[in-house]
Formats: C-alpha cells, structure tokens, sequence
C-alpha cells in the first residue's frame, strides 16, 4: 500500500501524476491538496484567508463557515473532480471523497487557538480539527473493488460537522490504519531543502532522529509539517519519500528514490 | 427505494430535508442540483452563463471548460457537501459523489448544438451529454453498507471527461436501473403549477397521457423537463411527486401527497 500525498501547488503536473498512477499496479491512496487554488479562490470572492499563530509557535489557517466554503469548493470541488477526471481518462476508476463523505475521516474539533493579540492570550474557535479515525471498511471495500480513492479535506467533527484539518494528520493516520509501506509526498520542490531558497540543496537521505533534530529546531508553519512526518514515525515504519510534483513523471521519478527518502 | 431530486434553488430547505431523511427508515437515494449557487458563483468570478436553445426548441446552458470548474465547485464542491454535512450531522451516513467518482454516471459526450445564429445553422460543441449508464455495483454496495448517496454532477463522459446532463435525465436513468417506486422532487413550488405566476394553481393530480399533452404545448426548458418525467415513464411505472423544498418538513408533505402526483 502506497499513499500519495499530492500538494495542493499551482505548479503540480496532475497529468503526469495521472499518468504515472495509471501505470502503477499497487494498491495505493491519493491524499491531496488544493491550497493555491483555494487561496486564488479565495481573493476572487474577497474573503480573505486569515493565518494566526498560536503561542506553542505552530501557524494555522483560521477557518470560519466561509473559509469551509471555499474549501468545499476549491479542495472537494474544483481540484478533487479535475484530479479524478484526469485519472478516468487515463482508465484508472478513481472515487474523490472528502473526509465527510460516508464519514470517512472523522476528527476531533479543536477547542481554539491561544493566540496573542497585542499582548494578550485569547481563544479563537474556528471550523478545524485533529483526525481521529478512519472509516477503514469504507475504504477496504473501496480498494478491493478496485477503485483508487481520492481524499481531500474537509473532515467530520465528532457531530458530523465539516471541518479543516492538516494533510499532514490525514496521512498518518491513513498510514497507521492501513499500515502503507510508504508514503510518497509530492511537492513543489525537488525534495526536503536544506536552504528552502536553494533547489540544489535537496537532502537526499534523512534518519527519524534527524527529523526529530530539525523538528525543533524549526519553527512556524514548517515545524507543523515536520511535527507530522515525525508523527508518522510513532505509529508504524513506513519510508517516506518527498519528490518533485512538478516533472514529467513525478511518481516514477519519486519511486526511483529521486527527492529525500526518510526512514 | 426512493430517488429524492433536490432542486438547486436557494429557497430549498435543505435542514428540513435532512432532518426528514433521517426520520426515513428506506432505501433512498439523492440527486441534487445547484443551480442558484452556480449562477451566484458565475457572476462573482465574472463567468458569465451562456444559455442555447437549440433548433428544435430546447434550452440548455453551454458548458465549456470554464463553466465545468464552476460547475465542480458550486454543485460537487459547495453544495454537494453542505448537503452532506447535513445529513451527517443528523446521523445520517451520506456519500456524496460526482458522477464522475467510481464512473458512477457514466454518459456520452453530445456531438454538438445546432443552433441558428443570424438565420445561419452553427454546431456548437460544448461539455455535456446524456447520462446512459449507471455504475449499479457501486450504488448497491454502498446502499447495503448503510450508506445514502448524494449525487449530482459533473457525470463522465465515455473518455472519462466531465460533462454536464440534465438531472431529470440522471434521475429518469437511476429509476430505470434500481427500479425505484417513488421519484420525489423538491422544487421551489408548492407543485406542478397551471400558471408558473400563480401559486394557488397547483394540479395536485397528473395522468401521464396528459402530461405527454402538456409537453407537446410547451417550449424550452420546461419541455425539456416535462420530456425528462415522460422519460421516466418509458423504463418503469413509478409514481412521481413534485412538491414544495422550502417548506418545514419537505419530505414528509411530499410522502403525504401533497403537490402534484404522477401515476
């Protein structure tokens, strides 16, 4: 079991990843994004995304009733339909659930941000959460049937409520309910960079406890992403590999173990 | 089985609709649409809807590429997960899928309009076709697992391609596959109405010799909805009930016959 998580860039190329998948005889599970088409939707329709940063120091998306809006639009509509046509047209029978649907990723709503405004702690609640769980038959049936699943946010609450939550979560959890052997992340980089501003500073191979190094030594909205990839680590002993999304054949190249290969 | 056909109107009372599918103890299926929020969506991003009536006198909107993303974002995206998180939030277990997902509708591509502009006859091909088979696999599976799914479009057409259909068609082709007894629709009415201006003039009881009559007298898009109930008609002999969305509990005064009802 392979589980592809595919950023949400503008520069991802769907089609080759289409095309790859296509010719990829594995089980496996796409996970992805839609962050730049969201954040383009977003400014057409004038609502603004807003970013708080909570007082541990991880950066967040503030998610109210109409950022979900936009989400359902940009990540379960537009991308998630778009993605899934491209793989039909390829002959790959791919099925686009967001975590909603048929409660496949049910999440627990979180209780607010601290944040500090002008110096003071305060209590943000918005529409987001932690995924808990994950609707494993759902998805076996799923797979034995012969469809690729294709999941994106929003996820469920604990009441059935539509809420944002990090990709990142939702693929460990995925990870540890259907223990994938490896987990390919596709990205608008040619891998985990030493120096974010240098593409040729790729770090091709990377242990668990330098994960857990950089983890703390980082900060903002990266300490986030790396807080996840640790996280997958706790709960099974996958091998992760973040690639390219942006070549040709971004998921042969990212199987090649070009881009960082964790484990 | 039951087969609810949601209209997309804004007026469409969508919490009462979950609240009575919930209290619903039978195999039932949603289709709905978006109309209202895809016009709304259209405008604020500057996409203007383009509507062709055709030389035989059927109105239908043209949809190019432009008019498929706002069509993913507005009915499979925003409304189809409302709709979703709806039904989940009153315990219901909702699927909600594009007929694209799993091929679920799959369709074929129509060859083009043949329009008369400035007296000339033009082909304009745009993406939308005719709905012509279901994925039943998927549909029973899903039904016999407890789960209700919510339908709408795009669908696929025979390349795997999202197009558009007319969800009378989708639905006139579910009934005939799962042979379902009742096809209820929720519309922005109180019924079939004698005079669309009037209200009061609800025909609460319809043959389908006259309502064959009635299609014959009409034009543009209401013949080709009237076409899409007779259609329903040619593959089985269910009953259908058009009856008011917006009301408190739309479902329960629609099994409670109130509206117009064709048998």
């Amino acid at each position: 079991m392979i589980i592809f998580k595919i950023g949400g860039g503008q520069s991802i190329n769907l089609k080759g990843i289409a095309e790859d998948l296509a010719a990829l005889n594995e089980p496996k599970i796409v996970v992805h994004g839609a962050n730049a088409l969201r954040d383009e939707l977003s400014e057409k329709l004038g609502i603004s995304k807003k970013v708080v940063t909570s007082v541990s120091g991880y950066a967040s998306v503030f998610s109210d009733s109409k950022a979900i809006d936009v989400m359902m639009m940009a990540y379960a509509g537009l991308r998630n339909k778009r993605l899934v046509e491209l793989l039909q047209s390829q002959g790959v029978n791919a099925i686009g659930l967001s975590g909603l649907d048929g409660c496949l990723i049910q999440g627990q709503r979180n209780r607010g941000i601290r944040v500090k405004e002008n110096g003071k702690i305060k209590i943000l609640r918005d529409f987001s959460g932690k995924p808990r769980a994950v609707n494993k038959t759902l998805l076996t049936v799923l797979l034995e049937q012969g469809y690729l699943p294709v999941i994106t946010v929003p996820i469920a609450d604990e009441n059935g409520f539509a809420i944002n939550s990090e990709n990142d979560d939702i693929v460990a959890l995925l990870q540890s309910a259907l223990q994938a052997t490896t987990i390919v992340q596709l990205i608008e980089a040619p891998g985990f960079l030493e120096n974010p501003s240098d593409p040729d500073s790729v770090i091709s191979r990377l242990t668990i406890r330098e994960l857990r190094m950089r983890e703390q030594q980082s900060a903002g909205r990266i300490k986030r992403k790396l807080h996840a990839l640790v996280k997958i680590f706790e709960n099974g002993k996958p091998r992760v590999i973040i690639a390219d999304g942006r070549v040709e054949h971004p998921v042969k190249n990212a199987l090649n173990k070009k881009g960082t290969v964790i484990q």
